[in-house]
């Protein structure tokens, strides 16, 4: 039993729609659909969620919403006349689009999750309708009967644990069902939308829900490479991944999947794949709780920009117990996130992520850490990069830190930090901003050889 | 002008205390002399101040002390009688010591300080007679003439800040003057000890009190080698050294000076030399606050035992703001001092010294972090050691951690952390204790190449 879930551009054209169409009849295990709103069909086309924005904001300013209306009625239209589908699809369509203007504005705090679900909603009707002419048993089922049931609050639900006892019920549905991705309903039967990576967490849910063998998420990319194929020329294609190293590599640039997205997977212990709907022979890339080894001790390398790092050293810091609580309250109290803190003994170093630190902050830190904690020494460096060195067999390869400085040293690369924790799913390395790519391409070259290079 | 410190070791007997004059006499230079109790002359004797609370007990417990009091003053005896000094100074030594069991045991939280200090006190009376004796213009100086005033804490003294101005005066005596060091006295006029490192901290005080150009602190070796002598065969020895690296050394077994003494010489900028009563040609080793390169990125190695890590880890732990600091206050309401906490994404380990975890504190940990922070697992890893490569010119150099990572790699020594703040004075691996002197000999050959090797 499996759970797929398609994104937008998987979705935005007829063409594509019958790229999905195969690849659910292609095996009978696909019991679950979860589809996005229409995406973009070339780089100057507009997403129809984009164009409900537009209508809520022409709606709620009291502008005329007729060609609003219309634009996102007849971006179905040409799937529907495409597909050749039959028109009382597309009625009910346009009767969901124009119904949203007469909702009520005051007090209505899910009017824009209600305008934005629109997309989903009224693509998982249609697709339901194509499959169905197609010859597939399959059936559109809204969020409220298939027992997403959400917290109220507007752009940001989170699903009541309590819903999961509902989904498994779906098991016993003998449809192909076909769901909106990006939203619930609330107690109060509210459509209340997810944050972001939005249809990504339904499918998540679903495939948590129903307790299926795999999640499949369909998107336009053959998976994840090990490294950027921006930055490295032809990077591999990862088969399998751990959910931990997922998480590694998401929190330093890669961005496929949206990691709030996999909790309700990854708490499941369901396996995801990650597939490409243009390309579905590619076996995309696998994320699983544990892996077998490919024999590499490393899996992928990310880069990601734009941190900062506040180095403060004071004499016998060490010997001050609550001294790094106190730094960390400080950074609390400003609300500000912080993401590493390597010490030495009389200096310590918090890097963060630059937005983190606006002048007001930084000033009220700088003049904190003086006063308060009386550091002997505080100053800030900018312009920094981490990157992340990510694989759960690093463990049992003696060497590949020593592999990887090598590399960095090799091509000239000063390390502004390293740090290396216990688990050993990965190896962080802080160097200016300048050096990062010429980074990822060392470090490829020295964990990923081949032939060609 | 210089303060000079002499240890036990330097004091333990005439033929000692002979090299002690002539040091003395060699540089007029040095002006102030700073005493400790007389030490051991071979391994199995008596230090004074063992053979002092050896007579405290007695004393406080009501036993007779005669045997004690006549063991202590012998001991100056047989030095008074080899220096063949006047027998006027040996009657005020054992005036003093016999008075001590006269003193009142109720209601004297001073008494155990008072008992101690008794050893460098009358010590320093006697190497007084004994320098004039000698042709030099020397007096004894109680610290409560120099001016050394403590806070009342017994055995932890700290020198309260108005002290210094008084002991700046002493830069117009004329003579020179012989200091007892360990001890100060308090407001209302108690001898009070100073914690760990004692004469070494009147010695660092009066060097910053005195503005001396120099303090040399004389002990029993020739000043610090590169790596402990007992782990790698004949190291070098180490020319200069900052005070930051010094710190860094100590903090991971280093111990000829105990840091806490340093402070008040570095905060005062005075540059510090440990030198070889036994061997005073030999320059020692220099503490210096900015020291110029002589070419290598390492200056010392040092290794530590005896450190445990907590390890833990929760899924998205890395976007809950206050987890860290949460951790800390843990540890902090449970008064445990931690040393470093090395982070990856979803993971965090503090690592400690194992003393400051009991095994009821222990469970008390593993609790909290389960049932308050809901992490994910939690273990201990035992038996860990850190070795710390110093340096402050590893920051000019690319590769340090390289080269460094590549001896441990060619060892087969697996690190299990590794932490480089941007200091950059040192880089921390931490390792299994069982591979501590193997990494110490690794990298000592990595960075220290002879030729004899």
């Amino acid at each position: 039993m499996k759970v797929v879930k398609f994104g937008g551009s998987s979705l935005a054209s007829a063409e594509q729609l019958k790229k999905v169409l195969d690849i659910i009849k292609s095996d009978e295990e696909r019991r679950f659909v979860i589809v996005s709103a229409p995406g973009k069909r070339h780089s100057d086309d507009i997403k129809v969620t984009d164009a409900l924005i537009r209508y809520y904001r022409a709606y709620t300013s009291d502008q005329d919403v007729t060609e609003r209306q219309n634009w996102i009625i007849q971006r179905y239209k040409t799937i529907v006349d495409e597909l050749n589908l039959d028109y009382s699809i597309l009625e009910k369509i346009s009767e969901s689009i124009t119904k949203l203007a007469t909702l009520p504005i005051e007090g209505n705090p899910f009017l824009y999750d209600t305008f934005l679900a629109a997309g989903e909603d009224n693509n998982a009707k249609l697709i339901a309708a194509f499959f169905r002419k197609n010859g597939l048993s399959a059936r559109y089922l809204h969020p409220r009967e298939a027992g997403i049931i959400v917290s109220s609050e507007p752009g940001n639900a989170r699903i009541l644990p309590s819903s999961y006892d509902k989904l498994e019920e779906l098991r016993n549905e003998d449809d192909i069902l076909v769901i909106p991705g990006f939203f619930g309903v609330t107690a109060n039967n509210q459509i209340c939308t997810f944050s972001r990576g939005g249809s990504d967490i339904t499918g998540s849910i679903l495939a948590a829900g129903v307790k299926a063998d795999l999640y499949e998420n369909f998107t336009d990319v053959d998976g994840i490479f090990a490294a950027h194929p921006g930055v490295v020329r032809k990077p591999d294609s990862i088969t399998e991944l751990t959910y931990r190293e997922m998480r590694e590599l998401a929190y330093a640039g890669f961005t496929v999947l949206h990691d709030e997205a996999l909790i309700p997977a990854y708490r499941g212990k369901i396996p995801l794949v990650i597939k490409n709907t243009n390309n579905p022979q590619h076996p995309g890339t696998k994320i699983v709780l544990k892996r077998r080894s490919n024999g590499l001790p490393v899996v992928g390398i990310a880069g990601d920009d734009d941190f900062v790092s506040i180095n403060l050293s004071k004499y016998l810091m060490n010997r001050e117990v609550g001294f790094g609580r106190k730094v960390m309250q400080i950074l609390e109290e400003l609300n500000i996130r912080w993401e590493h803190i390597p010490t030495g003994i009389d200096d310590m170093s918090i890097v963060l992520r630059e937005r983190e630190l606006t002048p007001i902050k930084e000033e009220e830190i700088v003049s904190q850490l003086t006063r308060k904690l009386e550091v002997d020494h505080v100053d800030i460096e900018r312009d920094l990069s981490i990157i992340m060195l990510v694989g759960e067999n690093m463990k049992s390869h003696i060497g590949v830190t020593a592999t990887a400085t090598k590399a960095l040293s090799d091509s000239n690369i000063n390390l502004e930090m390293i740090s290396q924790g216990s688990s050993e799913v990965s190896v962080m390395f802080v160097i200016k901003t300048e050096n990062e790519k010429k980074a990822v391409r060392a470090l490829y070259r020295a964990f990923f050889p081949r032939e060609d290079s």
